[in-house]
């Protein structure tokens, strides 16, 4: 499964939301044309999709939505608890930490960082709200698999790096701005700004996942359809999620 | 360019963020093997994907950052004016109204709607909340381009009724769920949970653009990559923003 497109994992979490929507209004099984239907992709691409994991269907049958569902949670690392340290407390950093929704993954948020003198030690769901200064300790002394970074933008890359460094593995960027290894002067760079591996020889980088969600990406596609609705007309298979 | 992928629309967006980074580190020159290594895509998609909507490089010179940022924000509809209305004004709606970088690109709060009692009246940055119940009213009175939706999750479907049945023809869904036309019990849907245009004949919803901003998303895709990051070694043009 070495060749598994980026644009599949992301039509994957598509496909598990419909899933679930479905299993709230007890539809019992679905197809590859339904699925493809309800994710603007073709049933083929579904079909593709699934086939990178394993069989789940059976010809002619479709699929048990609830069993399709738990696969594609198996898949995805959903099974699984996940302990998330939250980088930025502000009103963007609260809105994430009382997201709903977080929890019925097991996504559990086990600490809370900001600089803000206003922020730091105020109580925050049930968690206190520690200095950034404390996240390298905190990292060593508590099981952290992933970091959701909600601060400033001008402050993004100063935190994302303080948190690598302090060896937080994968990064949930909400900051509107490319985050990443910063390169010497004239050095070229190998990163994505769609959250591939970052590659920067050298330092602390190396392996960390980075994975952007950008309100700002989705004002911007908004803007292009409501301008041009015609192009939305018809899905395509590499529609991304 | 009734054929342009939506995948393509995202990477533009991808790129236009790039430009942006370039152009704060005052980069003037780049080339579509540059946007490409930093989008994490292959050099031929970005050519691709630019050639929808024209020219924009010289062969060998390849392209000025300033032309080519000021060239994909006229592609997108953000070199004007969209005013917006943001249907949820709790922690979320209040990130939204408050997240930086939206008025960049000229999208203006026009205004802000919810249902507690608690929020209705006040004031959120320069507006005053006003009940949902006046939504229809207030599109009919001014011009509202688009709605922002951050309302619980189990709300999310009836407040986006209630903006589609007010007039409001383009959605940013910051909730984690599907939101769209709800078919009669049996009868066939067209839509998608990728923001393709929503139809359903005999409703309001046709023509409806709908995007998805969902944390829960870019959680499940870090979960995936956090458990394989060896899929994450290698850049993929079908990469989604």
């Amino acid at each position: 499964m070495s060749e598994v497109p980026t644009a599949a994992i992301s039509r994957l979490v598509t496909y598990l939301r419909i899933l679930e929507e479905l299993e709230t209004r007890e539809i019992v099984r679905t197809s590859s044309t339904d699925l493809a239907e309800r994710a603007g992709v073709s049933a083929f691409q579904v079909r593709k999709d699934l086939a990178y994991f394993g069989r789940f269907g059976t010809r002619g049958l479709g699929y048990s939505v609830a069993i399709l569902k738990r696969e594609l949670m198996r898949v995805l690392g959903l099974n699984q608890t996940w302990n998330v340290v939250i980088v930025g407390v502000g009103r963007l950093g609260q809105a994430i930490a009382n997201y709903p929704g977080a929890s019925d993954y097991q996504f559990q948020y086990v600490g809370l960082f900001d600089v803000s003198p206003e922020l730091v030690g105020r109580r925050v769901r049930d968690l206190t709200v520690r200095h950034i200064a404390e996240l390298k300790d905190f990292v060593r002394e508590n099981k952290v698999d992933m970091g959701f970074l909600a601060v400033p933008p001008e402050r993004a890359q100063d935190a994302a790096q303080a948190m690598v460094t302090a060896g937080v593995r994968g990064i949930l960027n909400f900051a509107p701005v490319v985050i990443g290894p910063r390169p010497l002067e004239g050095r070229s760079e190998s990163r994505s700004a769609d959250g591939n591996v970052l590659q920067d020889s050298g330092d602390d980088w190396r392996g960390v996942i980075v994975e952007n969600v950008d309100f700002l990406a989705g004002m911007k596609r908004l803007a292009f359809y409501t301008l041009n609705p015609h192009l939305k007309d018809s899905p395509v298979p590499e529609d991304p999620a």
